[in-house]
């Protein structure tokens, strides 16, 4: 039975919005039947979804705003200009205490310019980063910075490292992930200063992080580390290659299948098959990335989600609000930062 | 009918040297008869491999050398000490002119170097980059740089995309090669100004290219453009993410079939479709990159491919021997550059 607290939803964010928010809000009330939402966003559009969703409809609150956030409007204007619109307001709800988390599947860098402007960064934490989990031949990995920060400096790597090992302790229940920094393996190569800098303060830190140094792009999905870290740009390319590898591979199969009537009996059997690899490998399984290293839970949603993909993002804020993700965090940076004063100041980075 | 040339083999790179070299060369004899190969090793290895493969032992000429290039081999050293090595002497083989090309899969970063080394860049080159094929959902696309430059500026990946057009002109037979910069795509945060910077290049360039603008990681494999220009560190990791990502798909597909009775009955009449996708991803297909900017041609394959994935290595460096890929890129670099120097010297880049 899960505890009781209020998330904020920005209920005007995302492609089909606010449909699939009230409908994922839908499918999130059934698993976590104490969370309370505050729904923010046109009123005369949200009233009659929730009155279709009765056994939601107590459980939830509109705070009516008919401003909205476009996936085309520019950061930097709508941090002036957008106090008004739902997704400020969802994110304001959780500064003012009025909810534990806030959940959007609008756009992204409007969300993270508005949630660091509304929230500020925890302490200790230069640059907040978007995470989430991934599936692997061995289970589930976390991966960060998948595009908040397109370059990094030595400094933000040993945050994201830190922040991504609580994440997965948090969402996985890991005693002890082990933490592995994205690079290129080849020879005289390898890889940036940037990178090597990382690795160095990861391995002489007293932290208890099990860091296994240096991973290549298909450690990845082989899932050779619990938390993947990388910057901003390498995090997001690869993810979407991985997405766009995943499509390749089932197109591949698909016209195989088409290709040979004998193939089509087979499949009839094996039909099963198809399912459970496409269970695997849903994009809405693993929807719902984290913006980490904010005073507070801010959950990203992929905007072309559906209700069952919203209501996962959902899923991802309730367990780091369960867990208090931000306190782990938070105590962990606090340490490094101690003794990184204490023992080598020249190794910290400006 | 193939042209009649010469290609030098480094005997003793890759895992299983010499023998997967002669037996692809074996193989590659079969498809391109008028091709003789230089064998670059320990004749005392090579001669009996030779003496088994008698077809192509006499469009064969071993030139003996018992020093060998190893894969922990820093490319700082050897090119220094290593000019005894089968790999050096492969090499100069070609800048002699006794051959038309070089194969490897021995060491990449030693390969690089004293490929730089010997033979030096093509005039209006500052760096090679590694190249090759991709499979893709409608074909084929060809990425560059695969790990040969981690930092790259404007001016490296105008030249890549100029060289990658070439490549993707000679190996595919496209008339006109649509070209695209790897970036990541949200908002304010879109890349990098080493990007925005080739980008503006490549606009205004009257070169006739096919500049399709910035494309994502999911684009790689949609096939979206012909050629996909990155730097070396974000294309080393995308390439090894899609093996990855394949091999996970793959592994998926295997435990959904052990599961399940009825899906293993349905395999057997379905087992076209597993050899058919099998078939469409085998690394083997795609083996042989070519270090592309250099004066000859330059083919690295897989240290850890087998004969058939050796002779498709040698397949491309008859390609492109064939294609007369280096005269083509010289003309294209010297054309951008002459514009470039009468329209705007400022955009040039130093």
């Amino acid at each position: 039975m899960s505890a009781a607290f209020t998330l904020s939803l920005d209920a005007m964010g995302g492609d089909a919005a606010p449909s699939i928010v009230v409908k994922g809000a839908g499918l999130a009330h059934v698993r976590y039947p104490n969370v309370r939402f505050l729904l923010h966003g046109d009123e005369a559009q949200i009233k009659p979804l929730l009155d279709a969703e009765p056994a939601l409809k107590s459980h939830c609150t509109i705070h009516h705003t008919t401003e909205v956030v476009s996936n085309d409007d520019k950061p930097s204007q709508v941090i002036r200009s957008g106090r008004q619109t739902s997704l400020w307001k969802a994110i304001e709800a959780v500064k003012n205490g009025e909810a534990a988390g806030v959940v959007s599947a609008g756009n992204t860098g409007a969300l993270m310019a508005m949630a660091v402007l509304i929230m500020r960064t925890l302490p200790g934490v230069h640059r907040p980063a978007i995470c989430c989990l991934l599936p692997t031949k061995v289970g589930e990995s976390t991966m960060l910075d998948l595009g908040a920060n397109a370059q990094c400096d030595a400094r933000n790597l040993v945050e994201f490292a830190v922040m991504g090992e609580c994440f997965s302790r948090a969402m996985l229940g890991l005693a002890r992930p082990s933490v592995g920094l994205l690079n290129i393996g080849s020879e005289d190569l390898k890889g940036t200063d940037v990178l090597r800098e990382a690795a160095q303060i990861l391995r002489g830190s007293h932290l208890d992080i099990e860091f296994k140094g240096f991973i290549e792009g298909d450690d990845i999905a082989a899932g050779t580390v619990d938390v993947v870290v990388t910057d901003g740009f390498t995090g997001n390319v690869a993810l979407k290659t991985m997405e766009g590898t995943a499509k390749l591979y089932s197109s591949f199969l698909r016209t195989a299948i088409k290709s040979s009537i004998l193939a089509q009996i087979g499949m009839v059997f094996a039909q099963s098959v198809l399912s459970q690899v496409k269970a695997r490998t849903d994009p809405r399984r693993y929807n719902g990335a984290l913006l980490v290293g904010l005073n507070g839970i801010v959950v990203k949603s992929h905007g072309g989600t559906d209700a069952l993909g919203f209501s996962n993002a959902i899923g991802v804020a309730v367990d780091m609000v369960e867990r208090d993700l931000n306190t782990a965090i938070g105590q962990d940076l606090a340490r490094i930062k101690a003794e990184q004063a204490a023992e080598a100041p020249a190794q910290v980075g400006s």
